[in-house]
């Protein structure tokens, strides 16, 4: 074991970015896998209800992989959200996040190859955007013909908006939480629920790493600039509404539900969802106190 | 945080009621909107199974974020039922109830507002009740055609007692009980075997607010009067006959399997079910007690 | 609350009895109006899975209601494997095999009220057993048209076989039991998997109280004596395999499993499956040495 | 008792091996089963996500029955595995792996008993592996018609690979483990994810004693040598690569996220995964001890 110690990376940071960097990775290819089985099978082995549910096992399985080691936000728009709420530092927003992206773009590289043959015979090798044999749609997400841009840029707001007002209460002491040990599966129920009644409009991204990890990989895999381009540049609504939603989502949380808590807030409060890093570099400073030093900001 | 406590609504009524309100918003929500991605994609977006799949993940979503407050309500039936059995004060019936039909309402705006464009394209502009492009089922639940009055009010006490006779006996410890933190999704999974069992007459509303409030949006929103007229005026069942439903099917639990568990009850029988603020107020009342006051009524 | 325990049934399998009433009227009412829901909306308002789904929450419910007083039988087969086992005393296989045909015949009942005007409709009045119209499947079940007698008894024998294997296990302490609180989830769990995998060929009753209930209902109800006699006296298997492959199940639970495990056991290992009246009355004879009693003899 | 201890098998070995028996017999009747009331009925009795679901209720069911007394394998891919790993002597290997595949066979050929009637109406009794009517899928898995070798061979890899990684990290005390009592839903959950995504090539096997029993009883059964030499012998890929994708996953596992964990690793960790032979044959060996053993061989 001594020389397998030399393994481990020295720097808790990027710990932590290989965590998400993997747990976003088995995320998507649990996700995009089982929408390529869909769509190369013409709805024979599967249909859009087994898509949402293959999204909500990956949850379930990265959660369990790094929930101990990050806290599993596997979002950009749930990394921002917990900055917000100062229950993860500024500084490791970005890292996260790319990490994020990197997972979900190797993700789609290893769908790809994985269903290379199913892709090609059912495209007839033209790898489109749009029409009846497109199959862009297996990696990332695109909007209705008719939804205007509001309308999506909305849809995203709400849909992250409501993963997090949901999630949020799950660690809660002082109100009814989960059972720490079974938040991954409730949380890919939650993940299951917003996929089955709000990607009508545009797919339920709600994570800019899922939507824009895979798009960057369809560009790069023979798509073309198209999945950047079409619908009038719609690309950037899953990367740019969802964080905004995922902050509105914990406001609306802290509005209702929170700040309405009997207090004053015990201190073992931040001990559940805060990471083994955190553990043992943030001794001192609690999840209440840093909400109270963040939010007066607001 | 001093500075936060200061949005600490200080009346514990109200507290409770934007508690009942939330839970009942995020309820509708998860509901509603898959019944609008049903609907408007066709069902190639999901079938009616993930619509009442949809309903159950937003009663445990909706449990976890205000059972420690309320005991998550987000039912005027579920409420009078808990009055009867002396387990809420009958003074919090009224603003309750309200409040859930209030949080119906506005979840049923923003499920409009999320699914405009969808809702325009699928009913070519013209918001009907009837006939193959209606989308007022959206929202509120209507009877199948050859429905008779009396049935679909005995389907609606049906369904809302068998909801009661389900969860009353979860949390008691002298049966077999359900653990307290998984609460939520064992609910969640009965009302998902109601309204996979027992909607086929009239869609398996069994809560007077969740039908009331969506009915009353659609009614502001462009359906139209016909929204509470059409089917001869079908619409008072589904708030009238739950209520009834739910007495008796907590009847039905006090004759079967309460009144037959040993006794005398032990006093921490109540602490499961009993909210934040009631420990507070009423710490000397017990669960029992109150039966034993309120059912000597019967 | 001295007044309402006069209400209490001062005989103990009397009160055991109404709760394996009270346990198969909720599996059946589950079970027989989804069958109904999905009938006679021609499958648009679910399918055969939801079937499925809905007994299973049936047997969850009813489990959660009765476990802690027999013991959640259900099924005159795993009350008489039990009494095999030693874990039911014989003298109660009788009335809990006819509380429990009550029970179905009684839900079948209630749901048959609940759905009279869907099944005219699809019946078109006519309440008949064979063809495209047929209702009786609603209640009791049926085999497909070529299944050889000996085939639908192995296929019965093997369906009850696994349940009893599957679930006998599940409170083992030497094993890897499931938690005590949620074996309700895990065997409805595991009927549904009976239920998605081996009821092809004539529907799974794997219970004959589910079956005989129904079908004794039918015959009341006015779908005339062809419930008996159809198939040629098909009604039999139903009722007589499921006992002897639940039998077949123990023992071969007890060879593979059971017995191998390692001893002695501990005395406590009873306590996780008694039920309360077990417990008053028996407190010094355990599950183990009743197994040893019995089994001694076959 | 006494004299039943007598049925008790004295070698450890030889009863682990028939706890693997059992449990790979009990996964293969639940999916099997399925897979055979899927394809008979022309999918009215269920569907692809049917089977994909009993599937997965095999593996729970099977792990409840087997955890304790040898960890649950079902699967000489998690047996090589664990032998890598150092979890399991590598003298088990070779008696566990025949025990499923025997296990495997012996249930297919209980299914095919059960479902004979089925099989031959519906292939009009010409059992064969190609066509409309074939049945050779019920039972062995078989790669879609333009999918060429090394895709099948990489698509077993990724899934056995993603199998492994995501169950490692269930029981690891200084993650965030899945409660121990429930691994097995969790795994059937992860199982139920796999197929749902990794099927649409060929078929999720991902398990050399699911694909190779069943398809030596189809062999001997009346398929021919057809089951065997067709898609140009592509038999061995579901046999070779799982195994090869297995220990990626493990070793995927190791570098991102075990060897990350913070040390030294408490010599309690051992305990939750090894089996009751182990504790009383290994008591002073700890997982990390042989971890660090064998790792250091790679």
């Amino acid at each position: 074991m001594m020389k397998l110690r030399l393994l481990r990376v020295r720097n808790a940071l990027v710990r932590e970015c290989m965590a998400e960097f993997l747990g976003t990775f088995v995320l998507l290819l649990f996700g995009c896998s089982a929408a390529a089985q869909v769509k190369t099978s013409r709805e024979t082995k599967g249909q859009f209800l087994s898509v949402n549910m293959a999204f909500s096992v990956g949850v379930m399985s990265a959660m369990y992989l790094t929930k101990g080691i990050t806290g599993a936000h596997l979002n950009p728009a749930v990394t921002l959200s917990f900055c917000v709420l100062g229950r993860v530092p500024w500084r490791k927003l970005m890292p996260y996040s790319l990490s994020q992206v990197l997972g979900a773009y190797v993700a789609s590289g290893l769908v790809y190859l994985v269903y290379y043959d199913a892709i090609m015979e059912f495209s007839e090798g033209v790898l489109t955007v749009y029409g009846p044999n497109e199959t862009a749609s297996i990696f990332a997400t695109y909007p209705t013909e008719h939804l205007t841009l509001g309308r999506s840029f909305l849809d995203q707001v709400v849909g992250t908006g409501m993963l997090l007002l949901c999630i949020l209460c799950l660690d809660e002491k002082r109100n009814s939480p989960a059972p720490s040990e079974l938040t991954p599966p409730i949380v890919a129920t939650i993940v299951l629920g917003i996929s089955m009644s709000m990607s009508g409009n545009c797919g339920a991204a709600i994570n800019p790493a899922r939507d824009l990890g895979p798009r960057l990989f369809s560009l790069t895999a023979g798509w073309g600039t198209e999945v950047f381009t079409c619908y009038n540049y719609w690309f950037w609504v899953p990367v740019v509404a969802p964080p905004i939603g995922g902050v509105l989502g914990c406001l609306m949380y802290l509005v209702f539900i929170h700040w309405q808590l009997p207090g004053p807030d015990p201190p073992e409060d931040t001990s559940t969802l805060s990471t083994i890093s955190d553990k043992i570099k943030q001794p001192s400073s609690t999840w209440e106190n840093e909400v109270e030093l963040k939010c007066a900001h607001l």
